[in-house]
This record gives C-alpha cells, structure tokens and sequence, in this order.
C-alpha cells in the first residue's frame, strides 16, 4: 500500500510537471516511445545526433538510452548526452535491448556502465543476467529467459537483479511474466501484465519510456522505477484513449470528404 | 465559404491525380506520415540517402522536408532534393520542428530557408517564432506556446505569421489549439481540432503529409495549407477506415488458424 | 486442398518453433514489420549495423533484405549478413521496395541478386518486372501496376514471374489485387485481401515478414511463399489480437489514475 501511495503520488506530480524525456532510442519502436511518454503525461524528445544531443539532454529531465538497432554514431550520442546528464544530475535510465546477443552491443552496453552513472537498469532476464556477466540463453530481442517459470530461476533472478543495483548503485527492474524491481536492498515483485503483450514489440521500451518520465517528475530510481513498471502492467487492459485516437484520425482522413469538410470545417477569415 | 469549396474541389482534384508526395523525415513519425498520405488519397514515397533524392523528387508532385531526428547527412539529401525541386518548380514544404530546441535545428532550418524557395512553412508557435528569429519559450519539440491561450499572444502570432510569409514569399500554417494560415495578404484562423491531438507524436508532421499532398494535387500554397489544416482538425473524430485496417491486420495475424487457411484461403493452382 | 494443407502444417510448426527472424529494413515499416512477426509466432531481431549483422544472422533462422528508405552503410551490412547466410544455410527473403524508382536501388538490387543465393523474392509487378529487367510504370513505392486488372497483362506477370524465378533458383511472388507465386515450374494464384490494403503502407513488407517467418520455420520456398501471401490476404479482415492490444496499451496509459493504480496494482515487497 505504501508503495501504491508513493506511485500515485509521482503520477499526480508528473502529470503536473510534464517533464521533457530525451530519447536516444532504436528506430522500430520510436514512435510507440513517444506516444507512452506523451499518454503518461511528460513530453518526449528523440534526438541522435551528435551535433545536439547536449543541447536536447540539457533542457531535459531525464534521458533515456536505449541500444535496439545501435550504431557507433549512435553510441558515441548517448555517452556524450550521458556525460552531460551527469554533469547536470539529470537521471539516466539503459535498456540494454538485445544486450546478450552480440559483442558489439554488450561492450557498448559495458562501455556506458562504466563510463556512466545510471539511476535505472530495465531489461528482460537474459539481458540483465549478461550485463552481470552471465551467459544466458538470449535469442534475439523478444524472445527469451523468462520471469516466473520457475522457482529457482526466480532466486537466481532476484539475486542478479539486487547484485547489479548493488554494483551500479542504481535501481534494476527486470521485466517478464512477473517484474522484479530492485535498489539492491527493497525488493519489489510485481504480478500486472498479461502474457500477449510479450506478442507486442516495444513493450519494454515503453516501459523505459514511463520509468523515464517517472525519474523525470523526480521519482526517486526505485519509486520510479516500480511506477513504469506497475503502470505498463495494469496497461495491458482495454480502454479507450490516445492509442484508439491515432487509429481514428487516420480512418477519418481516410474517410474524409467534401461534405466533411464543408459541414464539419470551421474556418474563418480574418 | 469560398474557403470550404476550393478546398473540397482540391480534394476531389487530389484523389484524381494521387501526387507522389517524397519525404525526407523523420524516423519518429515516418510511419504515420506514409499512412496518413495514403489516406488522403495521395501516394507517399520516403527516401533520404544522397545518391537517390534527386530521382525520388524528381518523379513527385511535391517534396515535404521535415526536421525531426535530424542530422547532417539527412540535411544534406534535402538540400540537394530541394535544389532540384525548386528547378523543376515542385512545391516544397518545411516543418521546422524543435528548430528553437537546438542551434543545430535553428542553423538547419536557417540554412534551407535562404538557399531553397519554398511554398509552405508549417509548424507551432514557438517553431514559427523561433524561425521569424523571435525567442520563445521552446521546449522540446511537442511542447511549446499554443495559439489560443491569450488575446495578445494570438495578435503577436498572426502579426509573426504574416511577416514569415511575406519575407519568404511564401504561407505559413501555425498550428495549435487554433489554427492560423496566411499568405501574407489573407489570414485564415481554423478552430477545428481537439486537445487530445497534442497527446499524440506525429499530428503536426501528418498536417505537413497533407499539406504537401494538397500541394501536389496543385493547389496554390494557401488553399493547400488551409485544406491540410483544416483536414488534420476534422480527423480528430473517430470513423472507421484505414487506421482501424492496420490494427484489424495485426489482430488478424495473430487469430491465424489452420482452419482460417483451409476455409478462407483462396488459392488456385495454375 | 494439397496447398492449404501444406500451409496449415507449415503454420503450426512454425508456432512451435517460434524461429528468430533477422530483418535488415527500412525505417519506415519496421515496427509493423516486428509486430507482424510476432503476430503470427515468430520472433523479429532488427539489427543492421555492420558490426553485428553477421552475429545477428548466425543466431537466426531467416533473413529478410528490405530495399525501403535504403543507404549505402545498410547495403553493405545487407550483402555481409547474407554472405553469412549462405555460409549457413540460412534463408534469405529479398523485398526489392521501389527498385524500379531509383538507379541506386537497381544497382543495389543487381548486386544483391548476383553476389547472394535468395531463396524468395517478394515484390509488387512493377518491382519484379524492374528486377527482370523490364521497363515499368514504377512511380513511388505503393503506386505500381497491378497485377489483376487486365488479362494480357496477367499473362505477362505470370510469364516474368516463372522466368525470374527459373533464373534465380528462387520462388516469387508477385503480390497485388491478385497474387502470383511460383518456384519457375509450378504457379499458384491467390485471390484473397481487399482493395482497402493498397492505402496501408508496409502491407508489402509485413507480407515479405510473414514469408521469412514461413522461411524460418523450415518451410520449402515455393510454400513459404505461398503461405506468406495467404495469411496476409486473409489478415484483410477484421478480429481481436495484437494490433488491437497496443492501442490499447496507449489508451490505458492515458487513461491511468491514481485510482488504477491502488485497485489494479499487484506489487509485493519481498
């Protein structure tokens, strides 16, 4: 219940501060990013390159690095926005997507923890198990290790997820049929979500996205961090809201027509 | 009135001719912006490397340059797309976005404006201030100063729009929770729309798609820009259409079932 | 019969193996094109940088080649994942967007089909017929001939169709009103989908994804293909699924409250 508080708490303080998020992010699931960012209620950002990348960190709350379809441009933009994010106390959070399936994202990955200090770490099982060191049995981006299989896995896990907070002196939040979040010492289990949004790209994304705009608003990394969590878990139900509205607003172009227009148009000259 | 009937007799002329519309954009909303220029009736073709630009906008109607996630070698392809444009007198449009977020932007956009002839600049209120040269209060690219808030602000905005389109002999569109378009003469001010749109990425770059589909369709640069306004404002309600497709195909995919194949599957061999 | 029941077997063992699909695409489509990978049960890895295509590709079961918003660094990291392909074994699908629009994108295309043995090659009639060296009515990527409008000009597909895929020892697949897919000797024609999908963008490269999917899960390239335009065209309807799930995803997030979060949150600290 306490943790309830301190989320609808943040919840209500974001929706009031609409932070602005910079995005350093993949192009698959760039627009999903910052349509939650903008559906939560913070403003996103997405920039790269180089020649902006501190100027856009500089007026943001929070940035966001995410290594889906990296490059090295794109690497060396996120570690000179997050030497500038430090520098400014902005929070960071890394999803490290697809972490544990080549060399070249996992010394990337590597390369910013080191260089870089991070408020948040959100992955799936194996993406966090290989930036701890383990070899684990990533294949591909969506498809992996997974939360809430079994038992021992679910130890092991936890133990991971509070080693790496320890290490990084950041909070870890491990997504999958059930969440792990963790500051290295509280441990938070989280049961929201359902098994078809693992069928959905860019749910993990998302779910940084809103860690983000949470840490923006001026979550502490552990509050925030279960707040994203928490609310892309009770998302996985059916309203209607901004999603459905993007839906529409193509239908009706679609369906647009003279007598729309002249009905419906509200022009005047002035 | 007369606003409404040239733009109907557009939209008809348009969904005759289905213009090529080349966009150099970017990654963010490249998507909708495809779809939302499919919907309108117009046909979307989006290509950037420096090597091909000049073919892409040589066979289009028009050619919409849009500033999200831009970097040097997408601003390269656009001037070299809009030289070859401006040769063969097919009309342009700019959306400048976060043009007052970073020098970058504000170099680029600065850059464009004084080598490429443009027809149509359109973007919001801080981006179309920060362009006339004025600073304001930019924040990001999807926050920013909204037309309609206050009396002054709204006479400031109409005097910023008028002033832009005369310099560059060209429109201007300021979209927002009202609409302002002039040629530098005539100004219409368009209260569709609804303030859900701003919640969602992308809305100003599919005016921009149908304000360059307009354009390709022949229309002058004012009656083009008020119809995509005006267009992008009535779309804010819900129909059904090729939005919806998009979902229902996805969904769709999903419910495959061998039984779906063997009774719906219209395959003949030859 | 004999087709349908080769395709339901095809789908099911695909459903099993879940094969990991490598796409090197546009950044245009590739959300949809993850999505629909997923819709159908197989998992998407996006990943085009040169420095991790050939440990991509290993790991993966198919490999997609998408021409869409090409560049020269992602036509170099297109001909190394398929030399690693070939090496193993791995299918490899060619989705030559808009290849008769551009000099770049032919010689590109050219390039690929002499230097790498392709197993499908998935494109609308003025693609294929560019690709077969013919002059085309090509103007954009979604306008083209189609196939379907007229009976001598069918013949002539068929006829393009049957001798490209001879040439290359590959399947193909001329998709439009109506579909053509033959391995050079025999050629099926399929007569599902809807008019309303040519005003989708990405229909043709979500149907490129669903043949890799095909392709990854062991299928033969003729059935692959076969199955891959099938699905597609039976997609053209409407039901509940994952398309569904992530506007819904987005109208939860706006629509959550504090309320939400306190009744629908299931967190415990551990």
């Amino acid at each position: 219940m306490e943790a309830c508080t301190k989320i609808t708490e943040l919840l209500l303080r974001l929706r009031e501060k609409k932070p602005l998020i910079h995005h350093i992010t993949n192009y698959v699931t760039a627009n999903d990013c910052a349509n939650i960012t903008l559906a939560i209620g913070a403003s996103p950002v997405m920039a790269d390159d180089i020649n902006e990348v501190k100027d856009i960190t500089t007026m943001s709350s929070a940035l966001a690095l995410n290594l889906g379809t990296l490059n090295e441009q794109r690497l060396g933009s996120m570690l000179t926005a997050a030497q500038k994010a430090n520098e400014l106390s902005i929070p960071i959070i890394l999803d490290p997507v697809g972490v544990g399936a080549t060399t070249f994202r996992l010394e990337a990955a590597t390369r910013i923890i080191s260089e870089v200090r991070l408020s948040v770490i959100r992955g799936n099982l194996s993406e966090i198990k290989a930036l701890y060191g383990l070899n684990s049995k990533s294949k591909g981006v969506d498809t992996a290790e997974i939360l809430g299989t079994n038992h021992s896995g679910d130890l092991e896990a936890a133990y991971v997820a509070r080693a790496l907070a320890c290490e990084l002196n950041a909070s870890v939040a491990i997504t999958g049929a059930i969440d792990l979040i963790t500051n290295g010492k509280t441990l938070f289990k989280v049961e929201n979500g359902h098994p078809l949004m693992s069928r959905v790209t860019g749910t993990g994304c998302m779910c940084t996205s809103l860690i983000a705009s949470y840490l923006g608003a001026g979550g502490d990394s552990l509050t925030a961090a279960l707040a994203g969590v928490v609310s892309m878990g009770i998302a996985g139900d059916s309203f209607q809201g901004t999603g459905s509205l993007k839906v529409y607003i193509h239908d009706a172009i679609y369906l647009l027509s003279p007598d729309n227009i002249v009905k419906r148009g509200k022009i005047v000259e002035i």
